[in-house]
Formats: C-alpha cells, structure tokens, sequence
C-alpha cells in the first residue's frame, strides 16, 4: 500500500525549471509563426515564466539562455526574477548561432574560434556568478555533415581540452551539464551524440561535471528509462531536458506524445533516489512551442510532469519488488501499470486546493486576462530569443 | 555481358533538374549560414544553375519555387534561362510559410485560410502557362502536432478536393507531383506521409497525377528502391527528389550517406524502364547546402547521380536473370555488386571529353573563377529564398 | 458530454478474436521457453481461448493456422468450438515453414513452388468452407536477405497473379485479407512490405480483399493510426493483428508497450465508423508469448483493448469537434486527454457485474485453478504449433 | 599519395576471425532452412572454416560457441585446428539457451540462477585454458519484456557483480570482450544495451575488459564509426562482431547492407590505430546464413572487410588533414571519397597471386568440389549448433 499523505509531501517538493526561450518565438526551418504578445525583453519572458509558477506552484526557477538573454546587469535581472516570486535557475550557453561557428565551436578545426567558443563559455560563468545560477548547461551543435569532413577523433581532443577549461572555471558551487544530442543540426556526426559519450567526459572531469538527458535527443527505439537508471545509479545524472517528439527531436510540449515513456522515466528517478532534493537533479523544461500559446503550453508541460510523478510515486513498492523477486512477469507488470492507469487528476486538484490553489491551472489561467493584456501591451520592439 | 557503347549512349541521355533554391541561403532551424555571392534574384539562381550544366553537360533545367522565385515577368524568366543555356523546369508551390498557414493550407480548418491555398497553387498553374512547365510539385507541410489536434481523416476529405480543383485547372500537357514526407515541419501527423497516401490520390487523381520520392522522407528502414519498382510497375512515379541522408530528412548532397542505396535506386529505374524518356520520370535535386559551397555541391550531386547511373546500367542483366531465376543468392547478388563495385569515374571522364567538355567537373568549375565572381559582384541586396 | 449508458452498450457489442498459437509455445530465434500445460492438439488450444472469452466476454472466436492447426475433420473442430462457447474465426495460411519455400512462396522464382504455395491457399479456403470461416488472412514471409537476389518487379507480378487466383476461389461471403510487413523474416526486401502495397494490390482484387494491419510490422515512427483513418475513409480496412512493440516486431502484449497509442488507433477507429459492426473489421490479437503465461497474458491484453476503446467511446466528441474548427490547438489536444486520463476500470468492473461476470478477469481466472489443471493434464504428447 | 607497397604489407598482416556456428544451420524464428553437409561435429565446422583461410589467406583462426562447440578434449580439438591450418580463437559463452534462463542469467532475480551461469563462464574460461584462446567473448540476452519485469537498477548490480566475477578468474593473458545489443531477445530492457554501458562496466573491471562493437546492433541512425572512433582513443575497443543489416540485427553477410559504412568503419580503425597488432583488436565475423551457402558466404564476407580494409588505407591522409585544418568540407569529403569510389578489387588479385593463391577466391572454392565433397559425406547425425 501506498502512503498517500507522504506522495502529497513528496508532490508538494517537485521543483521544474522553466526555459526563457519557450516563451519566444521558435519554431522549425521552414517557418516561425508568431504570437501576439511576444516577450521583447528577458524580463518580460521571467514575467511569463512566473505565471506559469503562480498557478502550477512547481515552477519556481526560469533557464536563461546566453546571448539570448544577455542583459548589462545581471543581478538586476535576478533581482527581477525574485520579485516575480521566481529565481534564476540554469545558464544556458549559445555557441551555434554565430557565423564562425560554421564548422563547430570548441571541436571547430580552427584554434582562434574555439578560443572565440571557449570565452563565450566563461562568460556565462561570469552570468552565473552574477545571478547565482548554479549550473551551466552545455549543449554543443557541434558535428559534421559529410564523411571525411573533419577528424572525428581529433574533435574528442579539441572537446575534452575546452571542457577540461570550463571545469578549471567553475566555482565551488557551480556544476557543468552536458548534454547530448544523437544529430541536428550536425547531420553525419555528432561529437556528443549519447550519454556515453557524455558520461566518458563526464567521469573524467570529476563531480561537478554531470549528464543532461533531453528526452527528445535519442535514435528511435532508445530505452530512456534505462539511461536514467543507468546514470543515477553512477551519480552521474545531473538533470533533464523535458520535452517530446513522436520522429526525431521535434521539442513537443512533455507527455504529448508518449505519456507513458514519461511516467516510466519518472517512476526510475523515484526508485533510484534521483526525486531525493540531495542528488541535486534539475527537472528543466525543454519545449519549442510552434503552434500552440506558449505560456498554457507550459502550464500544460509542469501539469504533464506532475501527473507523471504523482503516478510513479503511487507504484507500491513492495508488491513490485515481490513480483520481481518471485519472476512473476504478468504480475510485477500489473502493479506497476495499476499506478500508470489511475486518475491522478481529482488527488492533484485536492493538492493545490489544499495548497489556496486553484485545483485547475490550465482554466485558472485562461480566466486571468494575462494573455490579452500582453498581447495589447508588447506592441512593438522586436522578440528577444531564437533567431533573435 | 554489357555494352559499353550503348551505356554511354544512355549516360549522354541523361537530364537532372536544379532546384533553384539550393543556390540561395538555407540551413536547420538552429541557423543559417550565408554565403558570399548568395543569389539576389531568380535571374541569379538561374545564371548559377547554368554553370552546373556547362561542367556536366546533364543539368539542363531549372524548378522554380513560388513565391521565393517571383518575378513580374514569367516569359521574360524563361527566356533569360534559355539565354543561359538551361530551361525552367518544375515548379513548386509554397503553402506553407504564409502566417495563415500555421495550421496547414489545404487541410486547414479554415475554409478560408484553404481558398487561399488553392489560390496560391492555381497562381503555379499560372506560372508554368507563363514558362512552359509542365509539371507542379505539389509539396505540403500540412499535419498535426497534437492528437486531437484535427480531425485525420477530414484532413484528407479537403486534400482530396483541393487536389481535384487543381487537377482540372491543369492543361492538357501539365502534370501534378504529389509529394509525400514522413514528418517536418508537422510532428504528429502529416497529411501525406507515405508513398501510399500519395499513390492512393493521385490514383483518383488521374494520368496526370503521379508521386514524387524525395529520398530523404522515409521511415528510417524504408526500402526506397522497392517504392520505386512499385510505382514504375503501375506508372505513377512521376520524378525524385534526390539528396541525403543519415537520420531524418537531412537534405545532404545526394549519394552523400548511401551511395550504395543511390545505386540500387537507379538500377530499379533503369530495370523498371524509368530511364527511358517515354516515361517521363523527372529527375530532380532537392538539397539544402548549409556549410558547402553552393555550386560546386550541385555539381558533386550531378556526378553522383550520373556515377550511380553509370553503374546500375552496367549491371549485366542476362546474368542477373539466369542467376535469380536459378535460385543462386550468393551469384545473383555478385552480379549486381559487380557493377556497384567498378570504378566508372574513367568511362566518364572519357565520356565528358568525347563531348568536348572538361573530364573533371569540379575541378574545371574551380578553375573558372566564378566564385569570385560572385563574391565580388553580388554585393547587398537580400538574398531571394528560404526564409525571404 | 458522452452519453454512459451508450458507452456501455458500445462495450457489450465489442468483439476480440484469439490466435490458436497464441496458447501454444513460441518465441525468439535464440530460445522458445517451454510452458507447463502447453496445447498438444487444435482443441485444446480452443478450450484455452474459450477460458480467455469465459472471463472477459469479448473474446468470441479463435483463428485458426494451418497447417499448425490441421484436423481431419474442420467441421467437428468447429462444433467442438462451439461447444466451448466460441467459434472458429480467420484462418491463418501459413507458407513460410515448409523448406521449398525458403526464396518463397507465391513470389518464388520457381513455378513449382508457387503452385504449391497456391495449392496451400487454396486448401485453406477448403478449410473455411468447412469450418464456416468468413476470413483469408495471408501474410507473405516472401521477399529477399540481398540485393539483386530476385527480381522486386517480377515478384510484384507473381503476387498479383496468385492473388488474384485466390480471389476466384473465395465464396461470395468470404473476404481475403491482406497483412503487411516492413521486414523480418526477410531482410532486404520484402514483398508486401507496408499498407501502401498492400492496398494498392486489394484495390485491383476489388470488395473481397482488403487490409489487414498489424500494429507491430511498421518502420519506427510510423502513425499507425493515420493508416487506419486512411484505410478506414477508403473501405478497405479489413481487420487488425493487435500486439505491441518497443522496437521490431517484438509481439509483446496488446497495449504493453504504448497505450497511448493504442487509445489514439481505437479512436480512429470509433471516429472513422470502424466499429460499427457492418464495417466488418475484425479485430484480432497476435502475438508471441514467450515468458509470460499464455492464457493470462491474452486476458490481459483483451482487457487492454476493452479498456483502450472504453477511453476512445469516452471522448466528447462535440467539444473535440468545436475546438478543432476554432483552431484551438490545446484545447482540442485536451478533450482528447481527458479521455485518455480518464480510469476506465471501474466502469468496466460495473458492467462486467451487470453481466454476471467477475469484475476482475485476471484474478478470477487464476482462482479458477485451469492453468494448475492442464499442467497436471497435459502430459505427453508434442505441442502442435510453431516449430511443430 | 599513398604508398601502395605499404598498403599492400598492411593487406598482408589482416587476420579475420571466423564464427565455427556460421557454418552450422540457422536461421529466424520463423524457420532455420537446413543445407546440405552441414557440420555435425565443432571438429567439421573448424573444417569448414579453415577452407575460407584456404582461400582467403586472412582468416586463421575460429572462434568457440559453448555450449554449441562442448568436445571431451579442448586440447585435442585445439591441435585439430593446427592440423587443418587454423587456430581456436575466441571462445563464446552462451548462456540464453538454457530453460534456467527465462528471466536472464547473470543478472536474472534468482540467485541460484545467477550461480548456474556463472558456472558457464567459468567453465568457458576453462575452455580458453585448454585451446589456448586469449578472449572470452560475453553477450548476455538478459533483459525484460515488460515494464515492471524487473528492477533495472537491481539488475546492473548483478551484473557488475558476476562481471567481477569472471575478471577475477582470468589468466593474466586472457581478457573479456563485453558485446552489446539494442534489443532482442529481450523487447523492453537489454541489460547491455549500447556501447556506453558496456564501456562503463569495462571501465570499472580494468585492462582486461574490453568493448566489443557488433555491427547489427545498434538503434536505427547510429553512427557506429563514431563509436569505434571514440572507444580507440580510450582504449577499450577489443573487438568487431561483423555483420550487416538493413533493419534490426539481421546479421547478414559483411558489407551486404551498406558497404560505405563498412568503408567508414575501417577508415576509422585504420586512422585510430586500431589495425595495428599491437591494439589488440579481434576482427570477427558473425553472421547468421539462413538462405545463402555458408562456407562460399563467409569467403565473400572475408573479401568484403577485405576490400574495405583496401579502400581505407588508400584514403591520403595528408590530403585528408589539409583539407579538414582549412575548414574545405568538399574537399575533404572528396578525399575520402575517392579512396572509396576506387575499385580495389584488382590490387587484391594481384596480391594474391603473389602469395601463391588463385585471385578469386569464390571461383577458386566453387570449383574444389569441397561442398559437393560434404553434401556427399556428411549423412546422417544431427548439427550440432544454434538449436542443438
């Protein structure tokens, strides 16, 4: 039987970070279709962020992305966020939109634009310093297109060289998260294309370097579950990108397209200690909002999240481990599916109830007006983000 | 055993179509790379796509895409392009980057929003009056992100009658190209995702409606060469789409990732009596150069493709039939690799020289300067594509 | 609002169909996993599938393979079905065991085999008129491991030669229907590889043939619920092989490996009138247990069909139909969830008692003592089935 | 320019490892298609075998399956080998075939399961003792098929335990090659999944462990040259299980699916030092003949790593370097391509008659009479192998 006073508490913990950059604009290739209201600045997207925590209550930290969000003062800008009841959470470093950065950044043949690469890198560092972001997260586009294009082994050097930099850089209290990406927009390799990879430099950097999973970034078929089991087990796991994709990395709003994978991936985090504050995971959002009004989308993506945990807290432990143990296939299926297939909804709606909330975010929004306001506000000015 | 005179006979037959916007800036959605001496105007892409045919004597024509290749004048157009050596050659609709598209064009929900669609696609008819093309490339983005999104099968109801309107607009001599695609820019469904989507409409369609096989929109699995034989068999391959890839639809300069698929594709071409012009079989590039040199890509594409021909016509087919019909896997399989496996850039070069041209292409083209030219010249103005 | 009451009714009219061999024992090509009480003859594996409809309700018939499933007298296998409260459904021809038939069966290069094939065929036909069976379900292991092999166009024109012999042969009340499969057992080609040919080859065969999908044999990414709505819209979809997958054709449980996307297919096909019994598709499980006990594992998996349509009868189809025209992305998405968010299980429990059955299936049937009973029984002898 | 007699030298030291069960029956799950004088003793495969070395010149030694390969006298078997010019090589343990086994070996909830194969290994340790072999190759089928099976993290304990195991066991001459694969014939969780897991258990067990890289089993867009770049510059690359695929692990002949990535894949050998002796690496065969003879399709899998290795070592790597340090993505890529586009098979001809052996290998065999000689003799008896 499951406690559910202590999955109330566990669900009252739950902590997701949200992107600055999901509340611009994005969207694919061929087209970035544009929605009114449109943050212009980074405050107004931690503004936009904050309504999302208001009614969610899970939310409380907003991603930067560096040179998206670059503003002159950066502790004015966390001083913002905390007025908007949230934090600055996780510095995101840019180092694939810049013209030199054609043929890589820190794997780049070219010395003086991997130097160029490496000093954005310590910038963000600085960016941290300023706000008190703990982590900085790594995400290389980094690759080549044709066969014989560049040295493949020799990008592992030029990589490990730059990573070994940032590691040097770091504070006490600052950790390094990389992430990998199995292609796009690098079509032939990748140089950090799985978490192996990830890992391998990871282990070598020591402990302040840790793996991001972005649920988007596998070659089809992947176990993501198996990855995070994996990484936890080695201490290893430094946090996620949450999205989801039905093809390739298509950056779906969470739980869209395979909510049962989410619950899984959720269900392995609870069972090996990654939901324990102390293991220092980032549940960060991860999301390229094309179609759909961004900040429900969000709300949308923490309530997919949560519902996800809620099911994975409920899986009784002890009637799975007794299956497990006793080989019986159908039947340690069974528990855990009977946590998949129960409602959470009405358990949740009584949380934030309980919580002064209101039990339905999504409607709560809706009602609030803010959508109208912004979009008769943020006339003008140009959107802060993307292709910005 | 093969006869090398009527190989070269056949080779010399050969006819690849540009596709104008490979000469202008494109790329990933992560970013664009430019180039120097990136084409201005359609003029400008045309003058680029002549050089592709003066160093290979195989890439005669040129498709327009609409509204990136407007002008005021269409006959002026294709007689520029004649001046230049090359003709206008498919033209391809653009329904897809309008703001009203965001939701498809002639599967939106909004009767409105698919009038417009419709609209846009007559205005091709249009276009191909003005120039003497004969064949529209119908490509649509159309699909859903989201189950429940829309209605999957009302989708198809209004693609079905938006292709019918513009089957009867067509002339007597025009064709349509039903293209399909797994997925991009819509990432739940897409209204023609398969090869059999396209073959079942353009079915109702008529003999003037036929599928087009972009290599690079499959399934990761998918037996492109066997889609080929199928729709020989029944006469409703109407062209390709050639390029590359290693992952999804990656756009990579043909025969870049595969060459051996490339290969096998051609040799069912030629076995299914593709080749031969009666059919009618247009053979068209569709790449998207975002790190490579524009020019000179088109030119490594065109050898490629007339290398992988080279090959499939060498395969001996006696000796292919008497081993098949014998049951002889390993000999069988021998015959074709033996072709695949010989090195037919000397017959070509000798091929290129009998004609009076350069034996290498790329090097010739490099010799010439043309890139400088450009560099120089093509000096502000905006770039004519993509995202124009 | 969806109406309770016709829910239910919908649920009473549903109707699952059992595989003979699913009771038998099965496997991987490295290990099949003998089981206690395993069928040795037809019958008994009858009686099993009668044990799976005794407990759920909806599981009235069984398909039949042959030769797996070979009597002298198909009229008294009948009967004897009948008086286990089901009746023989589909029979399964099976030309892929026997060792002419290792380039093939009906597209083999030589005659002989495939006359041979065909006389299988045939027979079959022999057996559903015996039987009473209304349904031919072929699937084809046909197709080739290397390139150049076989002729992929030849083979084409063999398929449509002996199907076109077996739709002669068919009564006027009896339908052929068509599997498809991306791959396995062959590994290069395969003949009738995804639904596009599959419908391609049942459109020339006219009303009697039509398509069956099983939802375990298509590339990754594939939409198969797409392919239902399409194939629904065009009539010619005959029948589904349910199972799940995470990989290949892996023939795991019904709903194991993604409900989600079993909810979204049983939503096509109530939206699509698929349901309707006069649309005549049948609905039938195929998979291949090889570690879970049979019987049990194919209540299971009817219950997660029951439960999968219950969620698709459940979503308000008004609300889903108003948000889709208005373009409400999210809110189209979200009347979709709610069904799918929605525990079905105790409205399946309360109808089950409103009939005078065990709400629960699984724990009712393990209390019955069956499985203890054939193991005791079923001494001796060898299991008739898959390597039989 | 590449020295052409240095190529030939390096040519003339390749040792290819043959699979003694390639020359046994198998086959899918479907059928195992016998042939005609299949082995019956380990003692008629290695016969077998040593006619590929005959004719080839590359492939000297055999690897063990055990239990397929179990004799009463390792050593005499050994000497066996000697006689027919061939030595025993890696010995494979198999632990999947055993009923013990439903749930997994090493890592299965049982711990007297666990014991039993440990058992296994240890006792295939005293095999390698007994023949002389140096590598202990270790695939384990362990996984899960159904969410909730098993605990995935208790499971990784298990193994890291029985991996220790074995390391502590071994001679100080003798390694571990760890293989990993994607999925079957587990369908949730492999317990081995991918290179990473397997490159992190090795880690911990030190020098002796090692990575083995089986060319089928990766997630569909893998890019497998990366990883045995990226496990050379660690050191932990030990071997290759060659094979190919255009699917799952379809294990058919050698450069059959795709020879470009064969090509890549010995580029990066070759480039990452990895066809040097003193690496260590073993270059195994491992393919499953179901349709196709199987003594002349391990000749043309030899001849195929043959003509890559070719082609790998003709590529300019100073060409190659300077076109990759300017940034020249064309260029580079055309170096490589060249190398691959060069028909090699005449430099291997030549090579051959000078070490005094017919330069076709396939022609040369095919006339022996050997296969006639076996289908003759080899009446009666049982093979010993894959489903023995």
């Amino acid at each position: 039987m499951t406690d559910l006073s202590a999955v109330k508490a566990a669900l009252r913990g739950q902590s997701i970070e949200l992107p600055s950059w999901a509340f611009a604009n994005s969207g694919t290739r061929f087209k970035v279709f544009g929605q009114p209201g449109v943050p212009r600045t980074p405050q107004e997207k931690i503004a936009d962020a904050a309504q999302v925590h208001r009614y969610t209550g899970i939310a409380p930290s907003v991603a930067l992305h560096i040179p998206w969000d670059t503003v002159d003062d950066y502790a004015e800008l966390a001083a913002y966020a905390r007025e908007q009841g949230v934090r600055v959470g996780t510095v995101n470093a840019n180092v694939f939109q810049d013209d030199d950065f054609k043929l890589g950044s820190v794997t780049n043949p070219d010395p003086g634009v991997r130097a160029k690469a490496l000093d954005h890198l310590f910038a963000c560092i600085g960016v941290m310093d300023a706000t008190g972001s703990a982590d900085l997260k790594l995400w290389f586009a980094d690759g080549t297109n044709y066969p014989g294009q560049d040295d493949v082994r020799a990008r592992q050097d030029r990589l490990a060289e730059a990573l070994e930099a940032v590691r040097d850089r770091l504070g006490p209290d600052q950790r390094m998260l990389l992430e990998y990406k199995l292609f796009e927009p690098a079509f032939y390799t990748t140089d950090v294309p799985d978490w192996g990879t990830a890992y391998a430099h990871c282990l070598k950097l020591g402990d302040q370097a840790q793996v991001v999973v972005d649920t988007g970034h596998h070659a089809p078929g992947t176990n993501i579950e198996f990855i995070v089991a994996f990484l936890l087990r080695e201490h290893k796991l430094g946090g996620f990108d949450f999205n989801s994709r039905f093809y390739a990395d298509d950056d779906l709003m969470v739980g869209a397209a395979d909510p049962f994978q989410l619950f899984r991936i959720m269900y392995e985090v609870v069972r090996g200690g990654g939901y324990d504050p102390a293991e220092g995971i980032a549940f960060m959002l991860d999301q390229c909002h094309n179609i759909e009004a961004k900040i429900p989308a969000q709300i949308r993506s923490v309530l997919n999240v949560q519902e996800a945990t809620a099911k994975a807290l409920l899986v009784d432990a002890g009637a799975l481990d007794a299956a497990q143990r006793s080989g019986d296939v159908l039947g340690a299926n069974a528990v855990l599916m009977d946590a998949y297939n129960t409602d959470v909804r009405p358990l949740l709606a009584e949380l934030r109830e309980e919580d002064g909330r209101d039990p339905d975010p999504m409607a709560a929004f809706a009602r609030s007006g803010y959508l109208e306001a912004i979009a008769a506000e943020r006339v003008g000015g140009r959107q802060a983000g993307w292709g910005a």
